[in-house]
Order: C-alpha cells, then sequence, then structure tokens
C-alpha cells in the first residue's frame, strides 16, 4: 500500500497539474536500514527508522499512515498532537470507541484527515453518486453490495496478523468494509444492520512451526441486511473466500425510476437502467468512463480508454492535497471512517446476539 | 400459465418421444363458454365450466392446477380425494399450515404430486447440481440468489388481487418464491432465516373506481439471511419493483474450490470458477448448454443453440409424465411446495418479530 | 432437422392459435420401417419409404424438404411439378444454376416457397431490422458478421458426406449461410465480394476403412469483403473449426446515428447504442426480449424469460402456414434462397480468381 | 499524448523501481513561452521553443517525439543524426519509403528506436502471446481484429489536419493502426492484403471558413483480409465513425486447439478457451490480470485490481530506459514500424486497384 501511495505521489502532479509542489518529504520503516531502501525505491527526499521522529519533523505537513491496522490509532494520535494533518489507510482503528477518539482529538485540533477508501475515489464512483443525486433513478429503494476476494480461500495459507482480533479487529468484514463506505457514499447513513459472520477455515498453518496451526480469530465471511436512515433497505456481504472473486466490489442499486450495477473488477464502466427510455428500448446501458465524467479528462482526453487501481489514488492524492492547501473539506474524514467503524461493530455485535442492532448503539 | 402448459403438453412427446400418451383430455374454466374457447385454442379435447366435475371425471388421470394463489388448497384437496395426481403452481398454497394439510393428504392417498418449480428444471439448474453434487467446487459455502422483476415497479400499475393477502398471501417473496426452491435444490434445506420486507408502493388506483386507490397489502422487497443445514450460508432476495430485472433469478454460490454463477435472463449458460485450474489461468468459464448436459439433447443435438423458458415447461411435463407412468420419485412434490411455504412464512414471521426465527418453528 | 420441424408443427397451434389447423399427414424416410418409427415418434399419421409417393399424395398440401443438400433440387422440383408449396432447408441447392431452376420452376407453378433460415425468425432479428428501417441508428455503415461454430475443430472427426462438394458444395460458408441471409435481411443486397478460404484440415479418417483417410474438399473456413447495394461496407466470415463458437451468429451494425450487436449464443438480447442519448449518458444498451418485441408475445406474456433455438422453428411454421393459408408473401422465398447460393459461389469464384467478384457475375 | 508520456516518465521510476535514473531534461514547444508552460505543468528541468535545440542538446540521451504525424520523418532523422535514441509515436512516418528511410538510417547509427505502439505493452496482449508462443491454442488458425472509435462519427465535427493526406497520410487505417501492430506482435508477419476504404463524411466544416466545408481526403472506415506468413488468415478493421466503440481495439483468435478473445475496452481481462477442458465443462475463461502474468505485479501486487491507460505507456517507457540502458532489442523499433506503414500502404493500394496486394511490393 505505501507503494500505491508513492505512486500516486509521483504521477499526481502530471496528471492534475496542481497549483501546489507536493514533496515526498519523509519517509519512516521499522529501521533505519529499511527505510533507505524503500525512500530510495519510493522516490522520497529523507528516510528514518523511528515513525515518532516523522511525525516531529517540521518539514512534514502531511502524515500518512499505512502501518498494520493496529498501529493506527497510536499513529494518528501523535500525528494529531503534533499539529499536522493525517492521511490514513482503512481501517481507522479498531473500534469505534478508538475512531471516536482519534476523530475528536483530529476536530479538536483542526487538522485535515482522510481515510483511504480510495475506491469511491473512481470516476465511476463518482458519475453513480450524480446520477442518484440527479434523481435520475429516482429514490433509492434498494441497495445490495459486496466486496468478495479470494485471497484467503486457499486453507493452506499460512497463520498471520490479519487473522488475530488485536491485530486486525473484524476479518473480511474489515479488511473489505469499502463497500459499507460505498454505500454511505451513494445511499447515505446505516442505522440499523442484522449481520452473520462466519470463520470458514477455522485452523491454519504456523509457518515458523510446522506442525502447528494458530486459530483464526475473525470472520472469512461476513453479510448482513441494512437499512438506511432514507428508508431504502439493503445487503452487504463480504468475503476472503469467494473462489475467482479477484477485486469483487461490486453493487446494484435500485431506485424507483431506474437502476444502477457496478463491478469493480470492470472498474471503467456502469450500467444504467432507465425507466425514461422508451419501454421497448429499455436495458442496461453500459457507459463506458470518458472525459464528461468526474476526473478522467486529466488522465486521458479520450472515452473507454480506461483508469487502473492506482489511478484512484491518484485521485485521491489529490484531493488531499487541494483539500489541504485550499482548506477544502474531505469525505471521508476521520468521522466517516468512524461511522463505517460503527457498521462493522454493529454487524459483530449483531451476529453475537442474533439480533438486529441500531448504529446509534455503538 | 395454462398456455405455457399446453405448449408443454403439446411439444414434449415432440422433444422426448415418451413410452406414454398424453391426452389432453379435459380443460376447465369459469365458464362453460370461457373453457370452450380455450380448450380450442389450446387444443384439448373437452372443456367445462365447473372445476369440480373436472376433479370427478373419470377419463381424468392428473389435474393440473394454474388457478389463482388463494385456490390452489381447495382444488389441489378435492383432486386428491378424487385419487388424482395433483400438478400445482407455486406457490402451494398460502400458508405452511395448509400446504402441509395437502402435503399429508396427497401422501396417505398415495398420489403422485408436482409443484410447478419450473427453473429448477433448465438444464443449467440440473448442470450446477452435477457440480455441486459432483464436488467439483467442494464444499458449498455461501450461496446469494435473488429473484427481482420489475412488473410492479410502475406506481401507476393497478391495486389487484396479488397485492391482497387474502387472494396472494406474500408478495414479492411468494410470487419469486422460486429462489427458496433453488437454493434448497442446491444447497439443501434452510433451517433458520432473518429477514426483512418492504411495501414500496403503498397505494395503487382501483381501476374500477377512479380516484380511488386500494391498500397494498404485501410486500414489494424483501430479502433474508439464511443458514442451511450443511452450514452453508447465504441470502435471499425477491423484488417485484427492482427497475430492469426481467427475469432475475440469478445466483452466486462459493464453495472451498470453486464457484458459480448464474443468470436466468442467460438462461443456456452457466458461470464455472474452479481452483483446480492452472493458478495463471484461472477465471469464470462460460459453458454453453450442450447435448452433454442433461436433457438438452432431447431439444437439439448442438451445443450453444438456446432452450427458452418453454423449454423447462417441457422437461417439467416430461417429468411429471414419467413419474406418474413409471412411479418414479417427483420432486419440488407437495412436501417440498411446503418447505418453500416454511420459507417464506419463517421470513414474514421473522420481520414481524425483528429476530431470527427457525423453519421448524412455523 | 427434421425433428425440429416436427417440435414445431406439434407446439406452433398452441403458441400462435392460428386459424388453420395443420395436419402432420405423412412423413417420408428412406425405407418403410424407418419411415414408420419415425412417424411414431414425430406425430405423422401416416409414413412411407419413398419420397416421391409423398410428393404425388394427394392429402399433402406442403412437401417439407429436411434432406441432405444434394437431394433438395430433385425433390423441390417434382414437389413443385406436382403443384405443393415447398418448404425447404438451406442452403436451396448447390449452385446458383440449380437454385435459379426450382425457383423459376416454383415461380411459374405458383406455388409458395420458403427457405429454412430460422435465425431471421427470431424476434431479436426482426427487432434489429425494426430498428434499422425506422432509422434509428441511420444509415447503415459497416456490418461485421460471423457465423462460427467448432463442430469440426477436432481433426479426429470422420470424413463424410459434408466434406465432399458433391454432396454438400460449399463448406463453412455453405453450411453457416445463415450470415449472408441475415446480411441480405438487415442491409439489403450484396453486390460485390471477395474472398479467401481455407481448408485446415485436409484429412479426415474414414470409418469404415481404418487407416485410411479421406480428402475434405470443401473449406473449413471463409470470409469475405462485402460490398451492399446500400453503399454499406462489410465483411462476412463462416468457420466450422473456431475453438469455442456453437453457434457462433453474430454481428455488429454500425449506422451514422448508433450501432446495433447481436450474437445467437445469447439469443434473447440485443445491443443498441444510439447518438441521440445523453452525450454522458451513451452506452450500448441490452435490450432483453419482451412482448412489446415482434412476435414475443405468444410464447411469453412476460419480457426477459428467453426464446429457445425450437422457438425460432415455431415462428418459421406459422410464417408458413399463414403464408400458405392466406396467400400472404413469404420471405426468404426460393429466389432469395438464390440470392444467397449466389453470393456463395461468388466468394468461391473470388477466392478461385484472387479477385473481386460481382454478384451479377454468377 | 505528450502528456500520457510525462506522467509514464514520472510514474515509471515508483512502479519499477529500474536501476537508472530517468532524466526529464528538455521539453520542446513550438514556442519558447508554450514550451515553458508545459514543462512546468509536466515537470521538465528545461524549455525551448526550437525542437532541433532539443535534438542538438547534449544532455538528451534520447529523443521522444509526439508531434502530429507528418513531422515525425524529419525529428526522427535529425536526432538520429545527432546520434540520439528515438521513441517515435505511431504511425513511424506517412509512407513505407519514408519509414524505410528513418528506419535505415537509425540502423546505420547504431541508435534504439522505439515506437509508441503502446496496445501491446498492455499485460493482456503478452498474457495471450506467452499463451499463444506456448502452444496452449494450437496453431494459429484465424485472427479477425478492430480497432474502431467513433470519435468522427459526428458529421458536425471539424475539418482538420487529420483528414489531409499531407499531414495525417491515412484516415482511421494510419489513426488505428495499433491492430496492425497487434496482429504482427501475436500472429507474425502479414505476407498478403485485400482491402477496402471508404470515406463516409465527404465534406466537413472549416471552423474559420463559417458556410465552407473541406474535403476529407481519408478513409472513415476501412477493412481488408490478410494472409499471414504462417498460413493464417484473418481480417482487419478500422473504423473511426463506428458508433458507440470508444477503444475498440478487440480480437478474436481461433486456433487448433483453443480461441482467445480480448477488448480493450476491458483491458485487464482475456478470454481464454481450450479444447482441453473436459468437454462438458469447456467454456471461455473470464481470465483477470494478475501478478502472476507479465508486469501486473510491480502495478499492484493483487490480482484483478485493473490497470489502466497510462499504464501502458508506463510499461513501454520502462522498456524503452532498459532497452537503452541495458542493451536490450526494442520491439517495436523502426523497422517493426516500418511494416506496419507497408501494410497500410497495401491495403490502400489493393483497394486502389481492386486486387491482392502482397506486402514485398512496397
Amino acid at each position: 500500500m505505501g507503494k500505491a501511495h508513492a505512486i500516486a505521489y509521483h504521477a499526481m502532479p502530471a496528471v492534475f497539474a496542481p497549483p501546489v509542489r507536493v514533496i515526498r518529504a519523509l519517509l519512516a520503516e521499522t529501521s533505519d536500514e529499511l527505510a533507505r531502501q524503500r525512500a530510495r525505491e519510493l522516490g522520497f527526499e529523507r528516510s528514518i527508522g523511528d515513525w515518532r521522529a516523522l511525525v516531529a519533523d517540521p518539514a512534514v505537513d502531511v502524515v500518512d499512515i499505512c502501518s498494520p491496522n493496529h498501529l493506527h490509532k497510536e499513529m494518528a494520535l501523535a500525528a494529531i498532537a503534533a499539529g499536522k494533518h493525517v492521511y490514513c489507510e482503512k481501517p481507522l482503528t479498531l473500534s469505534p470507541a478508538d475512531s471516536l477518539e482519534v476523530t475528536e482529538a483530529a476536530e479538536k485540533a483542526s487538522v485535515k484527515t482522510l481515510v483511504g477508501f480510495n475506491y469511491m475515489r473512481n470516476p465511476a464512483a463518482k458519475l453513480i453518486k450524480e446520477i442518484i443525486d440527479g434523481g435520475e433513478i429516482g429514490r433509492v429503494l434498494h441497495f445490495r453490495g459486496t466486496h468478495n476476494e479470494d485471497y484467503l480461500a486457499n486453507p493452506e495459507l499460512p497463520f498471520s496478523w490479519r487473522l488475530q482480533r488485536r491485530y486486525s479487529g473484524a476479518g473480511s468484514l474489515g479488511d473489505l468494509c469499502h463497500i459499507i463506505n460505498m454505500a454511505q457514499f451513494l445511499v447515505g447513513n446505516i442505522v440499523e444492520v442484522c449481520g452473520d459472520l462466519q470463520t470458514v477455515i477455522k485452523q491454519r498453518p504456523i509457518p515458523e512451526q510446522p506442525g502447528q496451526t494458530g486459530t483464526v480469530e475473525n470472520d472469512d465471511q461476513a453479510h448482513c441486511l441494512v437499512r438506511f436512515a432514507s428508508g431504502a433497505i439493503g445487503t452487504l456481504e463480504t468475503s476472503r473466500v469467494a473462489a475467482g472473486r479477484k477485486m469483487g466490489l461490486a453493487f446494484e442499486i435500485n431506485g424507483s425510476r431506474g437502476s444502477v450495477v457496478f463491478d469493480q473488477e470492470r472498474m471503467s464502466e456502469i450500467h444504467l437502467y432507465s425507466t425514461s427510455d422508451p419501454s421497448n428500448r429499455q436495458g442496461f446501458r453500459t457507459v463506458l468512463l470518458g472525459p464528461e465524467h468526474p476526473d478522467y479528462r486529466a488522465f486521458c482526453p479520450a472515452a473507454g480508454h480506461g483508469l487502473g487501481y492506482n489511478d484512484m489514488k491518484i485521485v485521491e492524492v489529490r484531493d488531499l492535497v487541494l483539500g489541504i492547501a485550499q482548506d477544502l473539506p474531505l469525505w471521508p474524514d476521520f468521522r466517516a471512517g468512524y461511522q463505517v467503524d460503527r457498521v462493522i461493530a454493529a454487524v459483530e455485535r449483531s451476529h453475537e446476539e442474533g439480533r438486529w442492532v441500531r448504529i446509534e448503539e455503538l
């Protein structure tokens, strides 16, 4: 993920020609040596083996956190305390309480924050938001969203920190919580959930201890019913054992006058159905992204040429930089990240207690 | 639906050349006149304006019930009482209690029964069952199924018997319960559900009374989490207001060694992912139905030529006829129809009481 | 193919409720015994081992020819001489000269004729014709069509009559000439072609003579550039060795204001692009066939439920029967079949002589 | 296009961490002022209003030519004369003779050359080459390729240099000649063609002269039959008026043991059919690009996350830089660009003279 950020810092100025200059000032790693190597590879000016020194460095305006999940909180609080703006990968922290703590600290310190939910930076996602907000599909009735991958489908894959609650929090539900953010981005606040979680592969081999296995502590697959503040209903689903799904952030939204379908595996197209087309010519329309859609033109002046994964990070970095330089609102900020974490926690509690849980309980 | 049955009776002998002859002996309608007209159109030998006379007719071996849902029970009981085999459209009745009653009556009378869940007759569905049962995708982990259509998406569509509980029972959940049967066919018994239902368009115009509206009594959209006896989990979804979906019986099944995807709107193909393909050549494979797959060869000797909606009814009628003639087990029989009705009722109760409901409660 | 016709005769009355009654009066096969068996299977009243007797039978109004290609001419001439209407499978004969002969005989005798180009009976094809004729995609600029299959891709498949010019005429080009008829149906007359043909597998094993092979005399794959009378240009392609293509009759038509894409392997949908959609919402629209499209409603009252291969034959038989009963024009009649045969012959001559060939040369 | 190159120079080091450092030393434009502005936007160290000065500059090792087509020759010759390596956008020049001249000059001067056929840099294209070269689909029998777009479909679009032969050479055939390069890359040398070209919109408005139109001098759509040295045959097609096609570089390759299908509009997936799959499980497999495929891992460690248009240019720049730094062969070099230009010219001559043309004639 650090590399994806670095690519974005490199390419963003050439894509967007922003009115400010981004300096890759300082890179911290777990040792001086590793930091030096990464800084060289990723084009940073200086490097250091101690993240606290980075946070304290006067040349640093923005702290970018790409560490394992359980370190986000401490790093973010330190950065905020040093008066830095903070750009943090998702999930924000391991619990709503922690996320609220960093959110309130940031708000009090009046620093800018951004959580790396990069899939909503895809021009396709913004186009869909434009379609919904413009009333093109009428009132949203139903949202069915998944973020399914298969990176842990193979039971031979080793035990790791991602499978332990104290380092990673929730399993697929936390790791693939992009779909929660996407639902909130497009349909608004979720107010109530009822969920079910499952650890499919309960033991995994410990590489350092042949013959030993570690107990997987979080979910391999999770799903829930959701109710939105708007009255819409929906389902969300995450899996890290869904054979064949590589980047299965996909959703269908049915509205009172149309529908939208999207699949991140074909990230440069959306499918739009409108009941205002003539009745005998209605159908899902495959709209390829092009220069008439949000942010696309900066990448390519011609339609249908396709954006890639790293391009979303370029948009994200542009938004971060302009948000800070021009004091614009950023979203999803830490408070929005906290809202995602509340949904994660609510789904987990719902599963434990076998009942619907309101988000405000968390 | 009566017409679809008639087409099937006509075409089936030419397709399957069965060792028995099917006689379209007698057609009943609500009046002698209407019955006469329909019998002429649909190629029946005789007609009658009273269904009770049909049930009693000694020339009739099998009673085929295509009436509105609320009449199924009475007609089925009468047919069973007369010792006839019964072929009934879905849903079997309006409640699990009624469905159990007709089921027990049929079992006691030792008549054959079949419920018209025609989508599982699609060779594609049987191929998928063969794939699952043969272990090709390993242990089933997750089933996500929908049966979404948009036949009531337009709020100007009139109030009708389908929208009233006493005539139709559940709304989209009952009408599109094919997806429940499909889940049971492919993954086995459902043991527990947690559901949510919604009536999106609460009032609809009454055609006979300009300016008046009728109150819709059943769901426009419904969805639920399900737990299977096998340990698999899943979601089911039905909608009659899902703009753009015409025959959206679609599902994805993730197993421990592969996945299967199907969409009835492209009914002559399945998508199969197998983790036993070489890792750098894995992908969802679009398998077009052909003569090597169940029942296809009777329709066409060459692959990829495509089956249609009516062809599934032809398979269904073939199964009915052979089942009776050769005393073979039929599925889904009334007991299987009762299992579908229990799931419907469990989802409704779950919604009312805001909790998980075990199927055995109903 | 005989079976497909029989299914159509059986099912058509129930689908279309035509005002005339079709009698499956007499079936001829190569022996009395075989004819008897087939008549029983396919539901014909009588049978006979001599096709000349069928042609002469006074109870027969229409002769339906499903024999191997090289017999079409003789049978058609005999039927015409007996004053019968003739329904013949494609290709009409093995040469333009023969096709012209039977065409002129039929026209002189004033009998109705129809050639079995069933793919243009697909409601999808008629919908596309409606779209083109209505000017929805403007002036047609380009047609790219294929009819690719893989039924002879395996080099182990045996030598047969299909591979010999005297029995079968052209190879893939003749067998899959549906795409020529489709181009003519949708874009109009072809006036000039330049083609290339190839026999990929030159020898095939003779089953009766182990170790011996027969020399394949006709094309495994063929393609050509075409010029239409309208000024449009295009390419046509046929193959019987195109691995993976089962029913690959597919085409794209670009017009001055839109485009249409179709693939018979997904026979119940078309893809329509219109430049009159808003520029930032343009895209190919997947229109599922439904009751608002030609002929669909007779099969099913709800959209998206899907038609199958045999359903096209049902439409064809309906057109045949009504055309005869009500003295309506039939298309493609023998003259239209002759036009297809001229294109086939022109492509072959173009290949032999290495030059563009005008259709009127043949 | 200059911007796409600049993005690639910026991002490449972060993606590939090459062992050499790329300096964006000098940017030339048509005036000092414009050059200064572009250099600032695109991150170049220096700028200049005279391209000859750039070519002569001792700090410059590689000259990158993104000018209009008719200037390529002069610039390339000057750069070669100055001993610089040359990276030139396609088409190389406006005629085979000119392309041969620059090719021979470069070969004599022993400078490295590369032509910007970026679509073959797509990991998908390299994966397909790997599949073909590894014999996975057997011997290639047929190639059907298109590069269709609709950027000039609207007849109101103005007259420009692209429509005049002296500035642009061929029309769609020259502009979209990527498909020729792709065919050569995947299937090898083309030895003979027979083509047809058409200017669909013959006059276009001249913006500076209201009411006046300019005569379009080159093709709006073109297609040809081709014969490869290997014995395979195929068709190629280009169009700039194909409504709905935005980046329609698409092809299907049929081999003796399988087929491959690709569409640049879905640039991160290929479709592979193999006859070695079990016969009842064969189908086109959608393989999503991932880290096991060529070059992908440098962009993203997880499969299916998608590459974009600019990513191909990053690969191209990596190949350029490593090719020069490590003295590796580069392809397509100027000689390969010359081969593309010969095919273009052969198709044009074939059209003019109405006959097959051998490439060696040009």
